[in-house]
């Protein structure tokens, strides 16, 4: 036992209480918090995320941290508080290179920056949001300068925030792979799209009774209400306090049967991979999933791999079928699971189906690449952005708002993220070819067993929480990192055969 | 302009930012979090509870405070800053004098006295939680002696801690007085209860009904959706993160018309002082309701005074008639008034009516002075405590879990603040009294205007928040300080009109 890892405790427990504080602060503003209250309430978080932010990174942490480094001391840790140094360290170097005030300046811009892109968004007016985006960039370009350690691309550093341990060159590796099989069968499925039918989605379905149902298979999927909380926001999200109380959202529309189906379902592959974190790494800075692609495969797993196979709805389309029977009734399960399953190119990534949603995810990594590579001047990504879904997608934007204006994640300095959406899909396929190896899958799926599906994910990828990367969790799992082919494979069977293309 | 306060602003700031998260996470807990996740979320709330405890309390502080003392500083602060330093000092010398150790001992003491005194309670079984109950009063007789500055009661203390500025003097008189009245009032009544009929309000009504016509009759009485929350918990009761975000919960029984409905009420009523708050006020130390009385006052004027008058119900009586029209269909407005006024003595102070519940109050006075001045002993409160009710009330407790156990405020360490409820009582009367001499009062209830009574309200009580004390509104508006005769002689009209006594 390491004295002077005691000393850390207090720094780690405030981190910890802050946190939780912030995150409820935030849950409670996008689903209960009256509108009038915001601006006050607002002051209170700016405060607390400054208290939070200052409570380790600071130079007596630092300074525990450096001893904690020596080998003497090492020596008197356990696994968790080695990792637990490593992270602070990390987190430490990240942060202190970069000047006071310009991240002060940064922040500052950052807050006002989300609603100058919300305005420009709803007037398709990008010029209005050109400079701030340019100033943001400027800022982060700035910052991956002080932060590089080598002669790496800096686009890799961008990368590493949401993704540890990739790179450009691994993604640029990944996402050619990707291109190479999706655009060509996108193009086939496009010229096949009269073969599935899925115009039973769009009837008019009772919100209420959407809701009954959702809740249902939230839980029937696994979501445990003695530990979570289901509610409603703008849009969909998941977020938790810690492993016991673990949150999610979601939305209803009148016209749109599977809207609010299937982001129940993503929510809740979030929610266990929260909830099966280990209870001694939750509370803790590792007590999280382990990347934003870890995270994302687990909930495209249960919306995609699971939730849109046949299997998963063999015991329980019946019931789907009863509680909207007017609408259902002579919609039979084959034909349920060829009009989910439906691929349609379209504009909008967050519309986007499961064949065409890495699409707008390369042309997003292309671009974001060719900024920190000096490779484009901000005027011109309209330009290339209405390039690219031409090329890839076949289909060109009619305005700003919904071409390059669309996504919110450059207005909040997220530059790095978008790499991740794919990274899960592919991450999904990879666990969902590995788990129909080591026990009767679609067998389970079929008995409504889900519960040796989610105890195979908790032993073998959620309780770590960050005590693994997303290539460490593969090759321990199934002896490989991530390979673009599982995701490619699985796309081209299961496209093939829905539409019939052999 | 002062300099020297601007040193003072990031404690303020911060005990401002930690203040909202702890009140949220409390909010939270009662209302929504899940039942599993409440050890770990205790956690948190720990480790913020010991930092907003040492954010004003500590030698910094205090240097600063005692700066802004001088003659010279003072010139310069205006009458806002003035009161928080005022106030800053009262907390800062109640609680410096305090051994640490002490009081960390009583905080531990505290944190699982409320679990002994619930299991005691459930199975009537006092002389177990009678030592915690002992340690806990000694604490605070300890505590008291440190904080005396001179030969005052030592009960007095306590008193000022929820009604600053009172004291056993003042309100010996005050209860005595109302003994004098209540007491024989409450036995005529009880001599003539047949003449009052409210057998209609436990019949059966929907849940679902009530919850509509609550949310509606809170918004009639001025709740703000836009900047408030209406939801629920086991015990209704009102919160609120700043005058722009006020959260106010109810309950729902079955088979009672009466608890709902004059629990939100009661709730709106304190929920409008803190939505009407000033700005200027809000998000300082100064920034609610000047004291536990004076928020009383406020929602029993709306509850009792407003709530169960005839005027109140002229305009709205026919909504619940139609809300519930098999129940009500023959139980005209004037059996309605009758049945929600009845008065019957009973054992159970939260459940008591308008004209018995202080002699419940008076009861918990007279035994809390005892304590105090050492005139009893723990192990007596319990016989004590059955005498009083009998001579005050006429019954007698069948057991002490209907007795002296029945309320948490002793086991939480509150002591002093039940005089607060009668207090409260009193200023309503006083305030209703005023109101009708200075407007329209009834008219405006008849034609349900209840807006000039809510501006009253903020120009006389609420906007001042902590600037004012009880007496001193009372003052301002009226020129007159509390005096019980307004309450005794509104409850004399009332009942003996009500039982037709005369």
């Amino acid at each position: 036992m390491s004295n002077t890892f005691d000393l850390l405790q207090p720094y780690l427990d405030k981190d910890m209480a802050l946190g939780t504080a912030l995150t409820l602060i935030n849950w409670d503003m996008e689903t209960l918090a009256p509108s009038g209250g915001m601006e006050y309430t607002a002051k209170a978080v700016g405060i607390l995320a400054v208290e939070s932010f200052h409570t380790l990174i600071n130079e007596d942490v630092n300074n525990i941290l450096t001893k904690l480094e020596t080998e003497e001391e090492q020596a008197q840790l356990d696994e968790i508080q080695k990792a637990i140094v490593k992270k602070l360290r990390k987190d430490y170097n990240d942060l202190k290179v970069i000047p006071a005030d310009e991240y002060k300046a940064y922040s500052e811009l950052q807050a006002t920056a989300t609603n100058v892109w919300a305005e420009a968004k709803q007037n398709n007016d990008y010029n209005k949001f050109a400079p701030v985006l340019k100033r943001l960039i400027d800022f982060q370009r700035k910052f991956i300068k002080y932060r590089q350690k080598d002669e790496s691309n800096l686009y890799d550093i961008l990368l590493d925030d949401y993704e540890p341990g990739f790179t450009v060159e691994m993604l640029d590796r990944f996402f050619n792979q990707l291109k190479e099989t999706i655009v060509p069968l996108v193009q086939k499925v496009s010229m096949n799209k009269e073969k599935v039918d899925n115009s039973f989605i769009s009837k008019h379905y009772d919100i209420e009774k959407q809701k009954e149902f959702c809740n249902w298979i939230s839980e029937y999927v696994g979501f445990d209400l003695k530990r979570g909380v289901i509610a409603e926001s703008a849009h969909p999200f998941t977020t938790n306090l810690h492993n016991h109380d673990v949150r999610i959202t979601n939305h209803f529309l009148e016209n749109n049967l599977e809207s609010a189906i299937f982001s129940v379902i993503h929510e809740t592959g979030h929610a266990l991979y929260e909830m099966q974190i280990d209870d001694k790494l939750t509370q803790t800075v590792l007590g999280s999933g382990t990347s934003m692609g870890a995270h994302e495969s687990q909930s495209r797993f249960y919306e995609n791999n699971i939730g849109k196979s046949i299997d998963f709805w063999i015991p329980i389309y019946k019931r789907l079928q009863e509680t909207f029977s007017e609408q259902l009734q002579d919609v039979s399960l084959e034909d349920f699971i060829r009009g989910i399953n439906k691929s349609s190119t379209s504009l909008i990534r967050t519309e986007a189906d499961e064949l065409t949603y890495c699409l707008h995810i390369i042309i997003r990594y292309e671009i974001e690449k060719m900024i920190f590579n000096n490779e484009i001047e901000v005027e011109d990504l309209p330009k290339v952005w209405n390039q690219k879904y031409e090329e890839y997608l076949g289909i060109t934007p009619t305005s700003d708002t919904v071409g390059v204006l669309q996504d919110i994640h450059w207005a909040c300095g997220n530059y790095g993220y978008f790499a991740s959406y794919a990274v899960g899909s592919a991450v999904a396929a990879q666990i969902h070819s590995h788990i129909k190896k080591v026990m009767p899958f679609e067998q389970y799926l079929r008995e409504g067993k889900l519960e040796p599906i989610r105890e195979f994910l908790k032993e073998n990828v959620h309780k770590y929480g960050k005590l693994k990367s997303t290539n460490e969790i593969l090759k321990d799992m199934m002896g490989e990192e991530l390979d673009a082919k599982y995701f490619t494979d699985y796309l081209v069977e299961k496209y093939t055969k829905l539409y019939e293309l052999n």
